[in-house]
C-alpha cells in the first residue's frame, strides 16, 4: 500500500529544517532503521554531500541513519532495498534530469507503489504528480522529459502563494500560471501552502496541516479545500 | 545593424498597455508602416486573435498597422518582409515551443541581425538571450529545446523582483534561482526591473528607464548597474 508524506516545504518560517514535521515523521518512518536520501535537487547549488549531511543531522534526532543515493555503486539496488526514501527540495529541473538520466524514475515509482515509505518536500513533492509542469523553479537544465512519478493523480504547486491584491508587480500570479497550465493539460493541480502536506495511504490522499489548499481543475473555478479532506474525491 | 528594444514588461503598474514606452516606440518604429506581431506566448491563455487585437489597438495610436504571424499562409516570408516585429509576453515555454516547431527561430534571428526593428516584452524579451533558462514562467509545455535567439550575449530575467527581507515565504528568491542557474551555465543574467528596457543598437546595449538593473555573473557577486550604462562592458 502506498505510504507517502508529500510536503509543501521542508522548513516553515522561523523553524528549523523539518522540525514542524517531526511528530509525523516519527510515525511515518517508525519501521525504518535507515532511509535513502535523494539529494539531486541541490538547493542553492550545494553538493550532494553537503545536502546529505544536513539531512543526516536531522534524522539523527529520530535515531534513523541516512545514506545519500549518490554514495551507492548500485543505486538501483539501494532504491529497491531502502526501508524509507526522502527526496529533498531544490531545483525540480535538476532533480528530474538526474532521475531520468540515471534511469531511476521507474524504479522509484515501483518501490513507492509497493509501499516503501516516501517523504518529499518541495521539489521532492513535485515529482509525485504525473508531471513537473507546475513547479515554480527555473529551467536551469533541460530534462529528457517533464514526466514524473505519477503516484498521485494531481500535479502539485508547492509553496503556493495567494495573489497579493496590494502588489504593484506586473509578473503573472501563481493562479494565472496554473490557469495557463490548464490550457494544455488536464490533470488537477493542488496549490499546497507552506506548512501543509498530503498524507497518502493507498489511494486515500488526506490534506494535513493548519491551512486549506487551493485546488485547480481544468475548465472550473479554483476552490479552497479545508485540511482533513480527502483530495481523491476531487479528481 | 541590430535594432532592438527589449523591455521587462508591457505594462507598468497603474498604466495602460505599452503606454510608458510610447515615445520610444514612435522612434523605434518610425520607418515601419506595419509590424508583424508574434502572439504565441498567449498570456493567461488568450487566443492568437484576441492577443493580436489588443496589440492592433495600441499601435493604431501610432498609425502603425499590425498583422499577427498566425494569419499568414507563408509565415517565413512574412518574417523576412516585416518592417518591424513585436513579440509579446505570456508563457515563454509556449512561445519557444511554437517558434521551434514552426522552424521560425533561425529566420527571426536572421532578420533581427540584418536590422529589422524588434520589440520584445517579457517572454518576447526572454528569447533575445542565448537561452530561455532564466524565465519565471511555468513549464506548461515541453519545448524541443531551451535555446533562443541569442541576439544579445546575456540571458534575461524580466519582472526582476528584489528579495523581500520581510517575507515569511520559504520559496526560493529570484537571486537564489539565478545562482542555481550559474551552477550549470556561464552566460551573465540581467535582472531587468519593471519599467526598464535594453536599447540595442548594433553591439551596443544600453540600459534605459528609471531603475538600475541587477547583473549576475558566474562566480561573482551580483552588482547593480545604473540606467544609461552600456551592458556589453560587463560580459
Amino acid at each position: 500500500m502506498k505510504n507517502l508524506l508529500i510536503a509543501s516545504t521542508s522548513t516553515v518560517h522561523g523553524g528549523n529544517y523539518l522540525a514542524y514535521l517531526l511528530p509525523e515523521l516519527q510515525l511515518h518512518f517508525a519501521q525504518s532503521k535507515s532511509i535513502l536520501f535523494v539529494p539531486y535537487a541541490r538547493p542553492g547549488g550545494i553538493s550532494h554531500e553537503e545536502y546529505t549531511l544536513k539531512v543526516k543531522s536531522f534524522f539523527a534526532l529520530l535515531n534513523i541513519e541516512v545514506n545519500g543515493l549518490h554514495e551507492f555503486s548500485n543505486p538501483t539496488q539501494a532504491i529497491e532495498k531502502a526501508e524509507g526514501i526522502f527526496t529533498g527540495g531544490g531545483n525540480t529541473f535538476l532533480l528530474v534530469t538526474q532521475l531520468h538520466q540515471n534511469n531511476q524514475m521507474q524504479i522509484l515509482k515501483k518501490v513507492i507503489e509497493s509501499g516503501t515509505p516516501y517523504l518529499g518536500t518541495s521539489a521532492g513533492s513535485n515529482i509525485c504528480g504525473p508531471t513537473m509542469q507546475t513547479t515554480n523553479d527555473m529551467p536551469i537544465i533541460y530534462p529528457p522529459s517533464f514526466e514524473t512519478l505519477g503516484v498521485i493523480p494531481f500535479n502539485l504547486n508547492p509553496h503556493y502563494l495567494d495573489t497579493d491584491l496590494q502588489s504593484k508587480h506586473m509578473g503573472e500570479t501563481r493562479e494565472t500560471r496554473i490557469k495557463e497550465f490548464h490550457q494544455f493539460n488536464a490533470q488537477p493541480v493542488i496549490g499546497l501552502r507552506e506548512g501543509s502536506w498530503l498524507d497518502v495511504k493507498g489511494e486515500q490522499i488526506t490534506l494535513k496541516g493548519e491551512l486549506s489548499a487551493r485546488l485547480f481543475r481544468q475548465n472550473q473555478e479554483a476552490i479552497e479545500v479545508e485540511s482533513g479532506n480527502k483530495m481523491e474525491k476531487f479528481v
